[in-house]
């Protein structure tokens, strides 16, 4: 549980859209790694350390991790690669994914780049047969975006597999395959390297990290939109921040390497399925996509969408919260938004998209709190 | 004096390219202040507070600034914003903008826009004359990117002049005036709002504030080339960094408010005259420009270009760096480039332009230190 200022204990179920900061006191040195003197090579030292210690926890070379400001950025510096780049490649990406890369898709296109559509099934996946079909349509395909995780409804892409399906194909010419690992990092099995995925975003905060840092995995470089003042050798421009590189370094070795991701997987696996089967046995809730299930491993187990009949999501939230409990409708970054984009593109109708509320968890949720929140829930369902 | 790592003291002058940071340990509410819930509006609160605190001290309307990563950044976002207005206006910048400017424009250019240069006078300053030069070639300027501050020789440039200028001119269209303030904040004194300009970027760690922070003040809203989440209100997309934007609140109230900017400014004009003056009458040290002098206010107290004859400005920046002093050759962020260009645009010849070295003061910064670098500048000339 979660004492926030007011001193009242809280139970925080949005974790997707913010993971409770794990304060340091440990402070890298303050100088500018671009500068010569011993100020400067020592936050250089401390700057390629965070790195190296980064690489060593995602398994990838160090020389392939950029540090960006986050998420959004890793997503956009990807995806206006395709502005540097000549020649007319499309770029595609899945109806599913983050706002980050959906509004980096109608920036593209007032750009006058060809873009197009990945459509997901009924439970949110880009699945072989999706991808090949958007492939199909869009033979001039140069660079496709899908994401690992959905951050709004825990559904999870076989990425491996889709990298496959780039593979067999015969193009002319290859395909950037980006991947936004944002809410995967942390939570589920994640091989860079074996995906073959050739860029991929993550954040530290989504993993108890500060805010304003994140990195940017590129297999090989690529000419970047915009250099700034060319740190991070042209990628990201901007003094590179060290403080939050190293503080990412610390997340990803205490919440990222696989043995600790494996245990904690199977812990929250249990936590959801006790959420999933006690929310399923109540009349009012639909889960969503109506797929899920407590034994699916095809999505996250930290991530849930539910709604509750003739309540609007908005509303709920809002009932929880005045309890203490902190759910979300949908993802933070769009929730001024009403629209539900992600689950419009999962054909959920639009009652449904409505009423939907998110509820996710991280390492620190417990049973009891996840008992507390069925409680709530039930509590809530007698008076709306 | 700073103790690095080492426990060894050194006299750190290089400001300009980092400040010492200020460590802090009042940490601001987790939440996402996107998210709906208490957690999410207790770290909404924190970061309207911050953008108040700012306004206040920046006394601009809250509504005005706009958390970015930082002044690399702002300034991207500014020039960006080009990219999406429609027509086909031009943009204009100085030729001793900073490598962010200077690399956007190259951007821009890339990207079809028109572009145009608009010079500096052997100061490095741009003046009524060159700038009246560069819109009477231009007709077609819609936005025009000037520098307050030069970060690599101190110039200041006379930003509510250039406005007069443009607001005497009888346009069709307005010119998006825009200034680059980095440098200048906490400084020398800024009036934001007197000055009129349409736009301006804000660095936190260049006053002591933490990395990933900075602000780009909008007199109007524009619409941004890219909306990322849609947070700040579709100027900057990610989530906000409520940590940073409340450190940089406390940095600006307590460097850059107006009494403590002049009380500073006189302390550091103090010193910079017993340096310049020192310099001056060393025989193999030449100020860039010329005609920098003890007396000059058109130049920050808290920048100096030198040269030293027959010494590359790297050369005589590893020897001091050797003996305990830091100072840089140009910009941090384009450190690694042997090129000048802000010295070229001045008219600097070639031969001086890989002597100079760039030396920056700060708030901390002492008397002693400054005597201490004289004596260590005499010493090293000895063997140099």
């Amino acid at each position: 549980m979660i004492k926030v200022e007011s001193g009242k204990k809280r139970v925080y179920l949005d974790w997707a859209a913010s993971a409770p900061y794990s304060k340091t006191d440990n402070f890298v040195p303050f100088g500018n790694p671009s500068s010569h003197h011993s100020e400067g090579r020592l936050a250089k030292q401390a700057l390629e350390d965070a790195r190296q210690r980064c690489a060593d926890i995602l398994n990838v070379p160090p020389e392939t991790l950029y540090f960006t400001s986050g998420g959004t950025e890793s997503n956009s510096i990807a995806l206006f690669s395709n502005l540097a780049r000549p020649g007319k490649g499309r770029v595609i990406s899945s109806l599913a994914e983050h706002a980050s890369v959906r509004e980096g898709m109608e920036t593209l296109d007032k750009m006058g780049k060809s873009t197009g559509s990945v459509t997901v099934d009924s439970a949110g996946m880009v699945t072989n047969e999706t991808f090949t079909k958007a492939l199909d349509k869009y033979g001039d395909t140069r660079f496709a975006a899908i994401m690992s995780v959905n951050n709004e409804t825990g559904a999870v892409t076989d990425i491996a597999s889709l990298r496959d399906v780039i593979k067999k194909r015969k193009e002319t010419a290859p395909i950037h395959f980006h991947c936004d690992l944002v809410q995967a990092i942390g939570k589920i099995p994640v091989d860079i390297s074996n995906w073959e995925i050739d860029s991929a975003s993550i954040s530290a905060h989504k993993i108890s990290g500060p805010r304003g840092i994140g990195l940017l995995y590129l297999r090989k470089p690529f000419e970047a939109f915009y250099t700034g003042g060319g740190q991070e050798k042209g990628i990201r421009g901007g003094t590179e921040n060290t403080q939050g590189a190293a503080e990412l370094a610390n997340c990803l070795a205490q919440y990222a390497d696989a043995k600790t991701v494996q245990l904690e997987y199977e812990r929250a696996m249990s936590r959801w399925k006790k959420l999933i089967t006690s929310l399923a046995a109540m009349e009012r809730c639909t889960l969503i996509p109506s797929c899920r299930a407590p034994e699916n491993d095809r999505f996250s187990p930290y991530i849930l969408q539910a709604a509750f009949k003739n309540i609007p999501g908005e509303v709920m939230a809002r009932a929880l919260d005045d309890i203490g409990f902190a759910v979300s409708t949908g993802s933070a970054c769009s929730s001024s938004s009403p629209e539900r984009p992600v689950l419009a593109a999962m054909g959920v109708d639009e009652k449904l998209r409505v009423e939907g509320i998110r509820v996710s968890q991280g390492c620190s949720t417990t049973d009891k709190e996840i008992e507390l929140f069925l409680e709530a829930v039930a509590e809530v369902l007698k008076f709306l």
